[in-house]
């Protein structure tokens, strides 16, 4: 951690600096610069990011030098994780895709999605038994019959579940029926649920909140790790912006950013990423162009009919199509699509 | 609501989107202009939110026309609501500040710091027991012990506590020690936790989501609302933007727009809304000044030592200095210090 | 255009609108909901844009119905435009691609990458003579020189060129040497400029600006056309976010909502867009998979000595690998590299 | 400038780093840390910034240590400037508005709204001759006839006039008539305007960017100081985010933020920085609350008749509410009103 100090700033105020870092157990490095002097902190910086030094009288400001985040960085492990969850792997040359309805409607509706995506290639079934709706007056979700439902229907098949959990409570219920306990971008930092998924030990898929910056949606991750749990898949899904015409804008470009800084694998949900049927094929498209390990992605039999998020799904007979398009691109970056 | 469709939409796309609303319950008028159809569909809106209707054949686009809250709305009712607890008033004519350390960090210092921040004119206390931080490696708080302290060092002064609920498993504990249960920012779409202090009947204190929008952010109050419970303070405390100067953006024009949509009181926390001491001061006095109806600021007697966001809190002197200033700018808008 | 009326508004307030409507030529057309009163405005509601509709007494809101674009449209003209100039294609099936360096440093250099990037598969030469940096101690570009070495570059391989024009005093000067006229993100509002380059009947490559949206860039465009030019290739470069790790966000989405809403050619500069050498390859990739009808890239010989955007640039040989990839994706898409 | 190793990088790359810093003429200062070797550079940062340091073999991050301005700056002038112009001052401990029509209609709109502005305290009369409007067929002002009508009424009452140059083709028209040039927002980082207003010596309001960080700002500024022109006065009219209520989010932590680092006069925007009436006097009261040396504000006496930006023009009676609040609040913070 670097210390710059204010051009007005006097040996006293350097000294009560240097002091204050040499209480803590840092040893200190001083140069004075044509016209700053600044401290070097050396030492375990993470143990200085709460301490409040940039209001120490004479500090200018302080600039860490470290990410903040470890467990989750290429300088803790440098080759590309691959989570393998029944035989089904993600990461690594593995391009994985995640499919199924926005939430679990009935059984019925369920078996024929999953027999479609199935044949069209993806390997883990994705639905809501509990949604949170931004309207009170909205439908919920089934809730555990949704989860039997959508277990059922992916053991027809052999595939993976991921399903959301948003309340504490729910872990086991969640753990009992679903492979992937899927972190929504509204909690990426609900700090008890990250803790509680860390000890769990599940697998886990983590969304990137609305307005989280790759630093922090890395440091979430981190608070799964330190939990011990390294089974984490990052998942882009949209970041807010002033752009109206999208629901959300995908952040492409955090995928080699990740990829630079971290070894976990990161999926991109172009349904939620974009709001908009018509951008999901291009996006999917351009998600694993861009390196994505894979997506996530809303099917519905008849959007037009869906409970939820009818706007953003695609049929299975779209699914289909795009999938041969990401089968073609991923071969081109000599990956292959998970069977 | 207003459909409008597109150029190329043939009769047969118009009468489909008129029977799906009829089959719906609502009456429809057509309006066939120079270069668009639409359709208006008559009967209450809001069941029509989660409907597909925009991906539905021929339909260019959906434009809601009803606000999507409504107990929480000026239409629903007029005059400015005013919150009393134990005496002390919220709203109206009073401005009201809340004040305290970021976290409880020991007895001692919050029976210093109430006694300080009561005389300059604070009516409630503020402090978290529960931190939940953005690194798995800082400190997290003294838990029941730190409400405990809290309770005690307010009933000395009569003052009320407002403290977070992170976790809904908390709840009762909480309910036990606090006068206002604060719903933090990163919880501000837990609609789980929504919901249940909605049925608690707590007053709430909830905070805007770091990229909520205005409309999202009343939609969180009406979901607390649609609980049956109203006794709801708003708090703006700063947006995610391109900025990174200041911690957040203080959007202190929210003041008037949900002055104009809402009758719920709002006020204002300087502390996080800037993350900068030097700026505490000058927004304290312009959110007053804008029409806040009180404030929430982070008050330690010795920042340099706090154990969390010590950058952003401000001493009990200058506290007691920013009281002084926020008492002649309320009485200049006709407002007085609620004591 | 629809304009919703207050729920106290007045059978008078409501008069009066229509009134004011019917003076401004337009039909109005009324409809009272259960909550709210409508009126619809028939006309060319692009006349009433600047009316201050709003705040005549009783209105709540004003709803366009129409896009404030035309020409530039797909209402306008269904089929995707093809530019073409001197043989060479922009739009269409062609994947069209623009390098060279950021700024025009000296001969020697200018040639020496364009006989690479020529032979790797670029057939429009980029570069800029007038250098407007951020600060203004910066170098500033080699002026009219830089665009006689421009001209004669490209001259030797059968390449255009495209160089940005910053000041309506030099549109002679750039349209003497050039074949495409840059317009800068800066510049994307700069109306006097639009007007000009509109009147000068010369192909445009349009960057859309850090926070403009894609209805605010069409508008842009349509200023342009509106001077009767429509050689107008649209360029996506990044928008401001919040997000710090990359210099911009590129909006990949961009790509199919404008392909939706407009005829015109787009393409994705990547350099610019990321501001990171490690991310050009994958986004450059991205871009082509998400539709594009083309890229621009910087290209150096030697990024670590460049003059401007060396951080940015990559080096004749990456470039290379970039466009085998590049390659693929477009046939993948039924689309071709243009030669 | 400090430059941070990969952990990774080897002995040789440092080595290739600080013989480039020398060859650039400046010392270097190694520190080895635990994870981490950092460079410091020591000498006159600035001439750094356009150098390619971060994409160096084993670079992983470059942190400037001083602001990249310097004329602007507190460090180079510690008080606040006080610009004066025929008397009027800006600055200081003054508090001065400006006020008048978006753009100039015609004669006697002009005078009739200069008589009333005037009697409630405005000594700055702003209105618009060239409109650069977002639609190409929109209202484009009465040019060098509105100019005129601008001084002969500013002169009426020994007014300032400030208007605004978009090009630089204007700038001996706009010099002839206008006491301030004006520097929209959507210019503020067209850098040959700045140097034209700079070499010019007339005072300048230079508008921040939309979406233009502080820094930023402030660098434009510095643009037109290194010029020798010091006699800027800075205005802040709001930031593009993700929040549609109002037309743009009013960053009034801007004014504290700015006043810190530099020395130069801050006015405020409110009709620009919120595009909504209802908001136009309570943010006018946060910004004089917040700080700000002044104010610029729309005014027509008749806004729902306005040509341009009718919905955001307050009129003269609610000019003169808003006047007498300023004047009270300005007196709270021991300023006054320039009379």
């Amino acid at each position: 951690m670097i210390i710059v100090l204010k051009p007005e700033a006097t040996a006293e105020n350097r000294d009560f600096v240097v002091d204050r870092l040499k209480s803590l157990g840092f040893q200190t490095h001083i140069s004075e610069g044509e016209e700053r002097t600044i401290i070097g902190a050396i030492g375990d910086e993470r143990q200085l990011r709460d301490r409040p030094l940039s209001s120490l009288p004479g500090v200018e400001k302080v600039v860490p030098i470290l990410k903040p985040y470890k467990l989750v960085s290429k300088d803790f492990k440098k080759t590309n994780s691959e989570i393998s969850i029944n035989g089904i792997k993600i990461g690594g040359k593995h391009t994985t895709v995640m499919a199924g309805p926005c939430s679990v409607e009935n059984r019925e509706m369920l078996f024929e999605i999953v027999d479609k995506i199935y044949d069209a290639g993806a390997r883990v079934l994705r639905g809501g038994a509990f949604k949170p709706r931004t309207s009170p007056y909205s439908f919920q979700g089934l809730g555990e019959e949704g989860l039997k439902y959508l277990r059922e229907a992916a053991d027809s098949k052999g595939m993976l579940v991921v399903t959301e959990l948003m309340d504490p409570r729910d872990i086991d219920l969640i753990c009992k029926y679903a492979d992937i306990i899927q972190i929504g971008a509204r909690n990426m930092q609900n700090f008890r649920l990250l803790k509680e998924v860390g000890k769990s030990g599940h697998p886990v898929l983590l969304k990137r909140g609305m307005s989280a910056t790759i630093k922090e949606f890395l440091m979430a991750a981190e608070y799964i790790a330190s939990e011990g749990n390294l089974d984490i898949i990052l998942c882009e899904r949209g970041i807010r912006t002033f752009e109206t015409e999208t629901r959300n804008t995908l952040d492409l470009s955090a995928i080699p950013v990740i990829k630079n800084a971290s070894h976990l694998p990161v999926v991109v949900d172009p349904s939620h990423g974009t709001g908009r049927r018509d951008c999901i094929l291009p996006m999917a498209q351009a998600a694993i162009a861009a390196g994505a390990d894979g997506l996530i992605i809303e099917v519905h039999p008849n959007p037009a009919e869906a409970m939820s998020d009818g706007d953003q799904s695609i049929t299975p007979d779209e699914f289909a199509t795009l999938m041969k398009r990401i089968k073609i691109i991923s071969a081109t970056l000599e990956r292959h699509l998970e069977e």
